[in-house]
């Protein structure tokens, strides 16, 4: 039987973050993750962590792995499917039906993108069609894309994807985008960028590639926009369901509730990152609930013995 | 009349933190603090702040001042002694009797060393009685110096020290010290660290400098242990006087109660860091606490509005 102290559920900053810790503590740290890095990897350009003041997304969470290795964690590719209580710890189990035991558990799932429910989505995804203008915007060098929704996250692929593309809509349902102050004054100042406001994308048009997209109302006199390239950015969904048969409580929004010591309400899981009830998502509020939550889990290991 | 967004009441790395994140969300930002870069300037080396597996604690710190800098925020050297209500928002005043204005505080005034209270301690001060390895250790070069301490600071202080001085004893009241278990191992295989349990010092002896430390009970047949140096390191005592007056609420230990989002009991004021009751208290969890602030100052400031 594979047993450890800890097992991580996701290798992004968060999850890293806490197998550090762990390590420090001297816990045997096993981190399983779906995805290496995890979503800040996919951010082009980080600003906002403090001690960089400009990292590529997915060299700060790089760093931050190399830093969790270092520290004697274990990481391996993987994807949790399962996770039950197996004793006095718990089992975890893969898709590839491997099974992984464990004192503690700590879920640093994150979210995935919410996907846009519109006729022509699921056809054209990777044919003009990208949740990931860190992955695909460079494809679009001189070429006119779109990005569909308003929040920060959405205003900034904006403008990264300016530095490619000859001109960047961006589509939002309501009156005003909602970006972070820095980032609203540069999509202002950037000649590239135009907003399309109270509007929405009711379809995607074309046949082995994006054409254009109908929007609900006219634009220019059109509702027909001609788009080489489309980014959806329209929220986030957390991953949470792993830990519901295990009792775990979440709120209304499917986040799993964590204390201030990321406790979750059943004792040995513990969480922290996206996944959570956190409120304002941050790369450096993850790995500060990373850290409490390896804290928190030594603490209970320690209790166990 | 000086006035401004936001005041950050201190510039360790939790209000350096705040700083930048404000100044991001394109508030008007000041930063006023007695001592720049705060405690962890006074740490040499941060191995657990997610991002740098090696730094030297000032360097971090300083790292994220820039950053603070950088993105639009101001910092003074002063210290705030009192904050009162005015009109919508509030007045601070300095030792030098400026005083500043703001819709929204934010308090990060960290700790102070807690003084060990025996005799000799005042009178020696400086002169071989220090609390701060980081800044003295240095000068013991060859020497046999004393940590008066058990927790994971007083550990890492000794392991420090032993880089300089030729023997480094720990003397502890309790049975064992209580390091981080990585820290632990670290000091158990030092030749140069030896741990005194169960011991207090009850007096601290030498006439222009320090000679010698009397225990409260014999080590090596004597009560009497000669150090050339001795560093205080018994914990730290929250620095949060400055907002009771305001009606925020502290818990027993004197801390700041903030919430998850760094809200204290009083609207308007925020806090993040050591002086608040975070219970762990962590670099990555001051600058997590610092983000949460500036986003709920800012908040608050929008609906002032």
């Amino acid at each position: 039987m594979k047993s450890w102290d800890v097992i991580v559920v996701g290798g992004g900053i968060a999850g890293l973050s806490a197998a550090m810790y762990a390590g420090r503590f001297m816990l045997k740290t096993l981190v399983i993750t779906k995805e290496r890095l995890g979503l800040l990897a996919t951010t082009h350009t980080v600003e906002n962590y403090p001690g960089f003041k400009k990292i590529v997304g997915a060299e700060l969470v790089k760093k931050v792995e190399d830093h969790a290795v270092a520290s004697g964690a274990e990481i391996i590719d993987g994807e949790a499917v399962e996770i039950k209580k197996s004793g006095e710890g718990f089992a975890v189990k893969t898709t590839k039906n491997e099974v992984f035991h464990a004192k503690a558990i700590i879920i640093t799932t994150g979210t995935k993108h919410r996907e846009l429910d519109v006729p022509g989505v699921k056809k054209l995804f990777g044919k003009g069609v990208s949740y990931c203008a860190t992955c695909d915007g460079p494809l679009y060098r001189n070429k006119i894309v779109g990005v569909v929704g308003g929040s920060d996250s959405a205003a900034k692929e904006a403008l990264m994807l300016s530095q490619f593309a000859k001109k960047v809509f961006i589509i939002y349902r309501k009156e005003k985008i909602r970006a972070e102050p820095v980032i609203m004054k540069r999509v202002e100042k950037n000649e590239k960028v135009e907003v399309i406001n109270n509007a929405n994308v009711v379809r995607i048009n074309g046949k082995d590639f994006l054409k254009s997209v109908t929007l609900d109302r006219e634009y220019n006199d059109s509702k027909d926009l001609k788009l080489d390239g489309l980014f959806i950015e329209i929220g986030s969904v957390p991953l949470a369901g792993l830990v519901k048969p295990l009792g775990v409580k979440l709120n209304v929004k499917g986040e799993i509730i964590i204390d201030k010591s990321s406790r979750t309400s059943v004792k040995g899981v513990f969480a922290a990152g996206d996944c959570c009830n956190t409120g304002w998502k941050q790369a450096i509020i993850g790995a500060g609930e990373g850290a409490h939550a390896a804290f928190s889990a030594y603490e209970y290991i320690q209790n166990l013995k």
